[in-house]
């Protein structure tokens, strides 16, 4: 069977790292199921959390599902919602905040490569 | 300033290749934003119509924005809808199909690497 899931049904975990507050996360494409470049991974933030503020030798591609956040980036904050994409290009630090009054739940998709640019698997991929 | 863009607001180009029917595209997240490993593309399809049936040497990792649709895959037609994620392998011939009374506007982001397993560059990415 082809590899058709959808994220709704998805098995969402706690992100464990120092300074997350309130993300999961579920690889919904990536080395378990034989991705050979890059891995699609939905997050879930809850108002008034974020993920890790931190940089890493490769890139993130977002998209967001649905909701409204901000992203920390190339040292401005800028506000996303739903149909954004965003480019972090590696290297930059970078941090996505849902605020406390959310009103709906902020989810995105965030795509990495299987290998980092210094060589090895790009965690969570 | 940061590549922070809404589909919503996408210069949606048709696609020109044989077979296709109804179909557009934007790419979001590509080349020409310097996007080094892989490429992030906005598609609609109207009702009726389709995207070539096809295959090539390198994967597609899909989701679905909106809509319901149906995807051939390894043989066989599988119905897809919001939010489904979809790992389309190297080399399986595929082909994204709308119904004729599709309510609401198909939608679905198609990401492919940048650079062909065999070489050279991936067309639109």
């Amino acid at each position: 069977m082809p590899e058709i899931n959808n994220i709704n049904n998805a098995d969402m975990q706690p992100i464990q790292m120092d300074g997350v507050k309130g993300a999961s996360m579920a690889v919904m494409i990536g080395r378990h199921n034989k991705a050979p470049h890059f891995a699609l991974r939905s997050i879930a933030v809850e108002p008034g959390g974020n993920t890790p503020l931190h940089q890493h030798d490769y890139e993130h591609e977002v998209y967001v599902v649905s909701g409204k956040g901000q992203v920390l980036l190339e040292g401005d904050t800028h506000p996303i919602k739903t149909g954004d994409t965003i480019l972090v290009p590696a290297n930059e630090l970078h941090q996505f905040t849902v605020p406390d009054n959310a009103s709906e739940p902020f989810r995105f998709l965030c795509l990495v490569p299987v290998e980092q640019n210094c060589g090895g698997d790009v965690p969570g991929s």
